[in-house]
């Protein structure tokens, strides 16, 4: 195939994926406006369209008992390492239509460019079944089913309307006794993902593609800050202790102290004043804290930074600060060597690869655990997700094409896609 | 009588005045804590306690038409010039039992105090039927009726119940169409209210009594600052358009900016951000602005220049900023002639005076509107105010009604006090 041709090609089934994403946006528990959480009926009809579009490839789609889809594209025979490729069906409320869905019809259309060529390796799809926690508060409950990491907590957390996982499960017609047969393979012996970026990096930098190299650690805090509440007309300003105009001097130096880490992230997104008038100083400002880095020294350093700044201006107000911990996650780094394959495979198509951090949680920091796993992220216009304006640009899900058959062949060529020499 | 004497004198009637207060809070329309809003049922006992207290100096208490307690302390003849001497009886929810009500029982101890002698000048006692505003939202309606400033608009304005001020009027068993009758005596010369400082001032400068010059004027506001949601992992710091950011920068410059200029106070009691969550880039932050000061150029001038902060804020981080005026009213002087007296008053019972701005709205602001007005403040220990710790010291309240006792000597020397000379 000339490289016209192929770039033609590349640019049909780019097409293609995104009419499939819109297809799939129209199974929503909403009206006007996607939502497809965990087990929802909706996931049904996702199942089966897929599962019609696997057909020509001779791919029989089943659902697990935790409600991933999942197929196999074959290898030369049953005994050779399989490649997990995919990303998750389920979706925010009032969601835009790519974040998930792309990752499953990406791998989608690279089967379909190979054309019927099978490689020395498998490839299982996985459409996993949950990943943004909505439903149950709880993100990755697909993939933590293929790291055999589902427990009895787990199965019996409840959603809004007090049905539990292991109900939800028997509800969609599934058997949580059959959980443990989700777990990978034995064969299995990496993870690749496609997703949007959700943020605006490359869009910034003018390339398609990046290459994950972490998923960034992330701590979560609330601080509150105590003051005294008094009359904002008749206490002087010397004899204040007002707690909002505490957070709002950490605030600012929480904003100044990300800015001078390469790579941090540090945000202030929730406010709350008390008695919250505006007549009265501020007794109690609430605020939440979340701080994100691909490296866990320097993410620690910074919160630990942050506290005693507020600790600081706490003291030198006259405040009291307290604080605590809801969430302190490290960060996972992606295969070294599956990301540097990654990278040449961009460059081989054509694109300047850039090697970045994820903010965000993926389901292949929960594949991490077992085997080698790795993430190409694409262009996110505006880096706007989560909204119904989301979008992905035609010839960056093209590239994303080429770039995924360039890697299935590189891959070949790697020892740890090849079938295993039998022991001596 | 000796010094010695007055001072045990002005002592018990002091702790009568206190164990007044505390009979009144006992009319409360909640279960274990003080509310008495505008006509509310309590207030009826209120009236009823009071007139008992009034009876035995031969004073009839009678309720005007908007539900104030009035009552004359006759001076010479019906011709003289007449004294208004008092506060109100309303309290906010979950009140302090000083605020207002001593104010009202400190002028009975005054008049009890001059142990039957009567004045050039008749004294008329006023317990204000609403000042704070809770139960309509409109403060100062007793102190209004006085005034003759009750129009329709004010009696068409309704509770949470419902029920229109005039409507109340009529369930307390009153006659709007006598509001007229409320209007001030055309012998009223002047205004005097003594009340808790509700403020940190005096008790930070160790004086028991303050001058109040002047009620400030007052600045509300909303600020809207407007950015872009984002996810808080995802955005680099250079690439966000953080709303709550750039508020707090602003905060931090409405508190600096209100520190540089003498008795100006500005705060920021109420922020609220939109989304509002942990990992979300806020997209709204909305922020509260109270400013006040005695003179309205200077809080015009600050108010200005805030706003221009939040512009410039804005612009530099690609922010908007909106805002909308909600309050803007005008700095009320005291009458020099009265503040002078009261200030040789509070000397001559060996205080040092301190002259001050009331940071919060009072009736005498109506008042001073048709007749010259003053007010003396009394140390309110730690500031609390609104508030079941709000309290006063006995020695405060005795030096108190000394004070008022020599100031109502004082006047009688005053022309103002003085029987008009009949017209040639």
């Amino acid at each position: 195939m000339t490289l016209t041709q192929k770039t033609a090609n590349a640019t049909r089934l780019a097409e293609l994926a995104i009419a499939r994403c819109r297809a799939l946006a129209s199974f929503s528990e909403d009206m006007g406006s996607l939502r497809r959480t965990f087990l929802s009926l909706p996931m049904r009809d996702v199942h089966r369209e897929i599962a019609a579009w696997l057909a020509p490839l001779s791919m029989n789609a089943r659902v697990d008992a935790v409600g991933n889809l999942r197929a196999v594209y074959p290898g030369a025979d049953s005994s050779v390492p399989r490649l997990l490729l995919g990303s998750h069906l389920d979706t925010v409320p009032n969601a835009g239509i790519y974040d998930g869905m792309l990752g499953v019809v990406l791998a989608i259309s690279i089967l379909e460019g190979l054309e019927g060529r099978h490689l020395p390796y498998s490839i299982e799809l996985v459409g996993f079944s949950e990943e943004e926690g909505v439903r149950f508060g709880i993100p990755f409950i697909g993939s933590r089913a293929l790291a055999g990491r589902i427990d009895d907590e787990l199965l019996s957390k409840q959603d809004s309307a007090g049905i539990s996982v292991r109900k939800a499960i028997e509800l969609f017609g599934l058997n949580p006794g059959e959980i443990p047969d989700a777990v990978i393979d034995k064969n299995a012996c990496a993870y690749l993902e496609f997703h949007i970026e959700q943020g605006p990096v490359l869009e910034s930098l003018g390339r398609p593609l990046g290459v994950v190299e972490a998923i960034a650690g992330q701590t979560r805090m609330d601080f509150l800050f105590t003051g005294r509440a008094n009359h904002a007309g008749t206490t002087p300003m010397n004899l204040r202790f007002d707690a909002m105009a505490g957070a709002a001097e950490w605030i600012v130096v929480v904003e100044r102290t990300a800015r001078t880490i390469p790579g941090l992230v540090a945000t202030v997104g929730a406010v709350e004043t008390r008695p919250g008038a505006t007549n009265v100083i501020a007794s109690e400002a609430r605020v939440s804290l979340d701080v994100r880095n691909a490296k866990d020294g320097l993410r620690n350093r910074a919160v630990e930074q942050l506290t005693r700044d507020a600790q600081e201006i706490a003291r030198a107000r006259g405040l009291s600060v307290s604080s605590n911990v809801r969430m302190n996650q490290p960060a996972v780094p992606m295969d070294a060597t599956l990301s540097s394959q990654i990278e040449g495979a961009v460059r081989e198509v054509g694109c300047e690869p850039h090697r970045m951090a994820s903010g965000a949680g993926h389901d292949a920091m929960i594949l991490a655990e077992k085997i080698p796993s790795a993430m190409i992220f694409l262009r996110t216009p505006n880096g706007i997700s989560h909204d119904p304006a989301e979008s992905v640009l035609v010839d960056d899900v093209a590239k994303a094409i080429e770039c995924g058959l360039q890697l299935l062949d590189q891959l070949s060529s790697q020892p740890l896609f090849h079938p295993r020499t039998p022991r001596a």
